[in-house]
């Protein structure tokens, strides 16, 4: 992995120096862990031409050793203040912060102590981490892996009777025994007339016979997020409930059969949702059609209508398209895919064809 | 509950007029949610003396009126702007900002549409929320008793061959069963000399004959968090073992004995830390002594060297000194007790005799 961290910080460097800065500090967590490896809780990280700087304090003497071998350590609590003093007797002038993650009150502090000038730059880590190397593609692909073997084991006991809440304790149980660290986000179970919510959380509401059920979950696994929604009925299905599941299912191979590198995100979410318009049902279709995945659950891009970002060769995004009946039940269906210059690959694999349980 | 959050507001206004502040604009998500109980994950709340104002996006309609039926609701995207406009119709000149709370990107934003004067004040509510009202302790009560309970049952089960990813699925499951709503925090399973690693992340490591297997961990119940650590060795303890675990375990008492409303912080930190600097282990405890909790983990007061806040009746406060020998094993005793004018309370009820399983 140090060779991946130095790749990144490499890429990192150039998009700074384009910025004309001498050095980004960067303060946001996630981000100094994807550019050197270290994941405790108090930490920063100075990215300089010359090399990096981690300053972390005295809980992670061992810890920030192990996991960042390849960059310099300063040990101390005041982590933002020590890397700025660093960067003055390295004779940097300009400094980048990261203004959508500093504080104003972290601000005041550090820009008492300038030099070297605080300059506000906002997301530069963020946009390179939308591209993935095949190192986090590797463990996104786990992620996605273990979600799948955990939904296959739960489909049996998804039967009338049981709750939403003992379901959702049920599949994280399996994600664990599958080898996650930990659900990616809050497990949404939702049924009956609940699946019409997009974002449901669990209740002690039971699954009954003719419900459709919506699971949206995911597996975090070495800090990558997996994100999946298969929607199944219970009992029997209704003309209304495969007639909407059949509208979203080939709305959501629009939308993954339009990925493709340098295609307009705004395009992909066209593409999607232009088939629930056609059919009618535009109105029940209420959010964004996807996001980008990787160290959290929701990133750069947003497939979004009218969004002006261009797919790359190494994007992992959600494709998630979804038809919300108020008071009746609703369906989405979502996989997380990675864009690729040699075609699309799916990584949730669970098959989309209506299940009726 | 509405009462409660009456009052708690009025307590913060009294607070707001002494800064010479017309209102508070409060975007800390926790400091909304202890304010009014609303519990979105996008909100902000304008205190004024005339009432508050919440505001959220329309995903959270129907929730915003239950969890907060009085105050006064906008439904808008931007909650911030929204807010600042509204502080503007009210005519309120000066109108306090989180600055510890706040981004300089979103300060930015913002202070291009004043007036009103937005001025930083910090931490007004997280002073107010050091102490706790009856209510807040019953849950923290509860907490911490969901996690003796889960502990108590997990003994039995912590023997060789467990691995440290196990056991902490294992409590984590059993804290669960007994009403928690999930881990307080990662749960800390440290066995052999992981356990000189202060907050070390489970492992595949398994536990041997002779380990120092330490715990830390808490249950979540309400928003509230439980936090307690218990060190135990495995099968037979060796002479150093038993030496390192009554210096930290007579340095926790000394720490516990200290408690005491109008007592500065850091007079209960030396207290504990002499215990261990005399029997010549200082180097090993690298830590503050401990920190108050509630709706997070970690708030104010932090007990640490120098500290010169006073403590205040029901304020709770977790009590852990550690030793930690680099490649041999660490000790760490840890409890949540409220400190009391009649008397500190302790609510993590595990014996802390050494447990030799």
């Amino acid at each position: 992995m140090p060779e991946a961290h130095a790749d990144r910080r490499a890429r990192l460097i150039a998009a700074v120096a384009e910025q004309d800065l001498g050095a980004l500090l960067v303060t946001n967590l996630l981000n100094v862990r994807y550019l050197c490896g270290f994941t405790g809780s108090n930490a920063a990280l100075l990215v300089t031409p010359g090399g990096a700087v981690l300053a972390t304090d005295g809980r992670y003497i061992t810890q920030s050793a192990q996991e960042a071998p390849d960059v310099e350590r300063i040990i101390e609590r005041a982590v933002m203040s020590v890397l700025l003093s660093k960067a003055g007797t390295l004779g940097l002038a300009r400094v980048g912060f990261e203004a959508h993650e500093m504080t104003v009150e972290q601000h005041t502090a550090l820009a008492a102590k300038s030099p070297p000038e605080l300059v506000a730059s906002s997301r530069l880590v963020e946009r390179l981490r939308a591209v993935k190397d095949e190192t986090e593609i590797e463990l996104l692909h786990e992620a996605c892996a273990i979600g799948d073997r955990a939904f296959e084991t739960l489909l049996p006991a998804i039967t009338a009777g049981r709750s939403e809440r003992q379901l959702a304790i049920a599949l994280e149980d399996l994600m664990r025994s599958e080898g996650s660290d930990g659900p990616s986000f809050e497990t949404i179970v939702a049924t009956g007339p609940n699946s019409a919510i997009p974002h449901h959380s669990p209740t002690d509401r039971e699954v009954a016979r003719g419900d459709l059920v919506k699971f949206d979950f995911g597996a975090l696994y070495r800090g990558y997020h997996a994100d999946m929604t298969r929607t199944v009925v219970v009992g029997v299905a209704a003309d209304w409930q495969r007639e909407i599941y059949d509208v979203v299912r080939r709305s959501q191979q629009a939308g993954v059969d339009a990925l493709a590198v340098d295609a307009l995100t705004g395009d992909i979410d066209t593409a999607s949702r232009s088939v629930i318009d056609d059919a009618g049902y535009g109105d029940h279709f209420t959010h964004a059609l996807g996001h980008g995945v990787g160290l959290e659950i929701h990133e750069a891009p947003t497939l979004g209508s009218g969004g002006s970002d261009r797919l790359a060769d190494r994007m992992p995004v959600t494709v998630e398209p979804g038809i919300y009946l108020e008071g009746r039940g609703g369906v989405r269906i979502e996989d997380t895919l990675v864009v690729r210059a040699g075609g699309t690959e799916l990584l949730t694999k669970t098959t989309k064809d209506l299940l009726v349980l």
